[in-house]
């Protein structure tokens, strides 16, 4: 049901402290995560092998977690290293870890096989953290198929219709056809739109703009499992942006990854870097509020849209020429799973999720 | 599930506004409606052809309604008619449209069968807007399956043990035991009491006839789907009413339409009408009063029942003589059911439900 | 998916009045109960055998029960013996009613086959309204499955980690392994910890304790369907309690009764009768009130397990040593509900719960 062999956002970093035990379910696993003393990242299955309870209810004990239910504690590689009055420990007495990485501010987690976790596979995000750029965190929590969401990002004719007020600038917007492009792993969408208004959010911190006509362009690559990175940006109408002159324009480096919890719920991770007013925390916020704003948008017209597809799931959906970009996005996923499923049939062993069964 | 080539009670005309989009789910459609300036009624599937998303969370657009998720606009058939910047609109995309027809103040809708929706099917509820009668609108939302209520309204022997205070009279009312006659399309219920009590809400508005004694009648048809058609009243015990003379009678024409929104839910439209003190706002006012108190009677009650059997889908219920009425009724819902699923299957044909996924 | 035949508490004496009606499901059937004029106990199913409303919300009837839907009336034997206007009453009309027994301030009920109930299979919980004994009523309800509540009791180890301010003790008390015996219709538990802390909730009522130490002993039946009695308390450290003499000890007897509600949710019925102090209220309110704290931890704890263990239904358990007892005691439920299923098949009659369905 969900891509396994993968890296998925599961936290900013900041959500992960010391001393804490941080709990987040990912394609249906309940996660725990924290940090030993020398702040090497743990994650490991949140359930006890014992009976099942949960460990990030449990304590912490130095670099290891107590599950608080029998007393039972574990260390940061998932082992059992004491059982209270056991006469010994079951050596596949072992909770199941999972590879992680912490890279510019998010915390990505690979929950297949971990002989295949290659950290070189992340996306690369440096605008979270770098010194030329700002943004503030963002996270929504949605009660849809995760899907559904990529389906809204792999289509911005949505813009003007959904987010008048924030993301949607000219009401042409829909009318400039986007390029949609085959990548290994997803696609590439690239609009631009000529020679029209300004979105909102873009005139909220750039006010000499109201009236004025910019070229505005939004260039993404959204790849396996759900991640997009996104060059977007304005500038002056017919200053040259579309053949690669920048001049006094705005732009951002949009960073948005969605994580499927279960079927029907999933988390949204996203941050709009800008490099301008880089030393005025009101641009920052201002940008962050639309955004934030736009996508509750988004989250509202989705949640209405699945509870009218959970009515009748026989519904077939039209398809439109807009749909080029999500269709291709769906074919990739659903290709990607009849891989996994095939090389799983063929090593003919127990999936990596049922590891912690096995003897050691 | 549910009968289709029948016409339902899907509002009250006040419920469906020149310039609003009104939503409301039959037979586990949602449904979209609206009316064209020159007043015509339009309803169609409240689901958008392309993703799915309600259309009645978009705009009105002239005689139009506009998808606000990406913008495409649908006319009164059904048919899109604009969507932005797609070099051409597949004509397969439509949005199914349903005969609808408002009659005596209520908004009737065909699910079925376009070809086969009759107009002179409708049953006729003509006190509804007489000037000789007065009535308010009523409207209560039950959360179970629609045969339920309808056992309800098909036995009135519960009226003493239930509505003790308000449609309850006599508690001799249930001994009078009621003709049952069976109709092509459902069953004619006729019960006399005579020389009974009258009823609390009957005593309310004739406070003369406390202590009195009266002769009661309450004749009905209820008909398929779920509607019922009262000729209701009461007269002073002995002065020939069974014979046909109603000297000062109170009579009643009640109106009572009971239309499945899902399998679980159902929607229940009634009115009671009378024919004496219509001058007086405070005698319509006490009837209805009334009996929006005694069906929330009924409705916990029946809600009660419902939560009892879905404990045991297995539980056999015990027949009565009393359920005479709603076993033959029960009998003519699955005969029309049988009936519609053998055409379904002659026809070879996908079902009306589907009309939208075919090409124009 | 229930033992059948077996006696489950169903209520604490006073819950069941004499003039009431109460209602109270076990194994999935609701179950009506009241007492007669004479004080005889009624325990029927709480469902009308007409249209299955509750009876609950009926009306009692000198020693009758009148539904309130259709006013039938039936006897303390669930016979129908008034039905208004009826020509005749069905003879199958009759409620189904199950063994009921008041024993030492419980309520026991009899699901299975009425002819094989008998009281003296009731286990015996005298301290509960014995002079030299004091309690209070404990009642909790659990959104969970019995038999994780089971698990919790069968194996104290937990003591310290879930409960270190109420029931735990000494932090070594895990570490003193208890004897695990098997009896025909379950387990025998037996731990002593020697030379240990007093457990805080006896610490409350025996201050002169702080800083000394004990020996403290848990000896319990568990037996089928769920019933716990146990023999505990606490002796001053090395005074000969475990070969017998209990000198100054403070002595407790508790009664636990778990009985399954459905599937998912459960009664837990609980008293801990201590035999010191018994002329201070406040002794046996302190005793209660930890012990109600102490299993409300217990609640905390097992319905997260309930949760963790939903999310996966395919997750196995590792198991350790001191899974010993609730393993015997699962390995117990599953024998006897073989050993139902196997004598169902052989009857070839339906099972007790369809009698309602037969000819009388």
């Amino acid at each position: 049901m969900f891509i396994k062999n993968t890296w998925y956002v599961i936290a900013w970093d900041k959500e992960v402290t010391g001393d804490g035990l941080f709990s987040r379910t990912v394609i249906g696993v309940p996660v725990l995560m924290y940090r030993t003393e020398d702040g090497k990242l743990v994650a490991m299955e949140d359930r006890c092998c014992h009976r099942g309870a949960p460990l990030s209810i449990g304590k912490r004990d130095g670099d290891c977690v107590r599950c608080m239910y029998h007393g039972l504690k574990f260390d940061a590689t998932g082992q059992c290293v004491e059982a209270p009055a056991q006469p010994r420990i079951p050596p596949q007495a072992k909770v199941r870890t999972f590879p992680v990485v912490q890279q510019h501010r998010w915390i990505w987690i690979w929950m297949g096989d971990p002989a295949k976790a290659d950290a070189g596979l992340i996306p690369q995000t440096p605008w979270l953290d770098h010194p030329d750029w700002r943004s503030l965190d963002g996270y929504i929590h949605y009660d849809v198929n995760y899907l559904l969401i990529c389906d809204n990002l792999l289509d911005f004719s949505h813009l003007p219709f959904v987010h008048p007020t924030t993301l949607g600038g000219g009401t042409d917007y829909a009318s400039f056809p986007p390029k949609v492009e085959r990548l290994d792993n997803g696609v590439r969408v690239t609009r631009w739109a000529l020679d029209t208004e300004p979105p909102a959010f873009v005139k909220a911190v750039r006010k000499e703009w109201v009236g004025k006509k910019v070229d505005r362009w939004n260039i993404y690559n959204f790849t396996l499992p759900a991640v997009l990175i996104m060059d977007s940006g304005n500038a002056p109408a017919g200053t040259g942006a579309p053949e690669g002159r920048r001049v006094d324009a705005v732009e951002f480096r949009g960073c948005q990854a969605i994580t499927p919890e279960t079927g029907n719920s999933t988390h949204y991770f996203f941050a709009q870097p800008h490099n301008f007013s880089i030393d005025n925390p009101e641009v920052t916020k201002s940008i962050h509020q639309n955004i934030v704003k736009a996508f509750e948008e988004d989250r509202a017209i989705i949640t209405a849209q699945q509870k009218n597809l959970a009515i009748d799931p026989e519904f077939k959906m039209v398809p439109f020429a807009m749909d080029a970009a999500l269709s291709q996005f769906r074919w990739a996923v659903t290709r990607r799973l009849e891989q996994e499923a095939a090389e799983a049939a063929a090593a003919r062993v127990p999936q990596p999720v049922t590891l912690h069964r096995e003897p050691i």
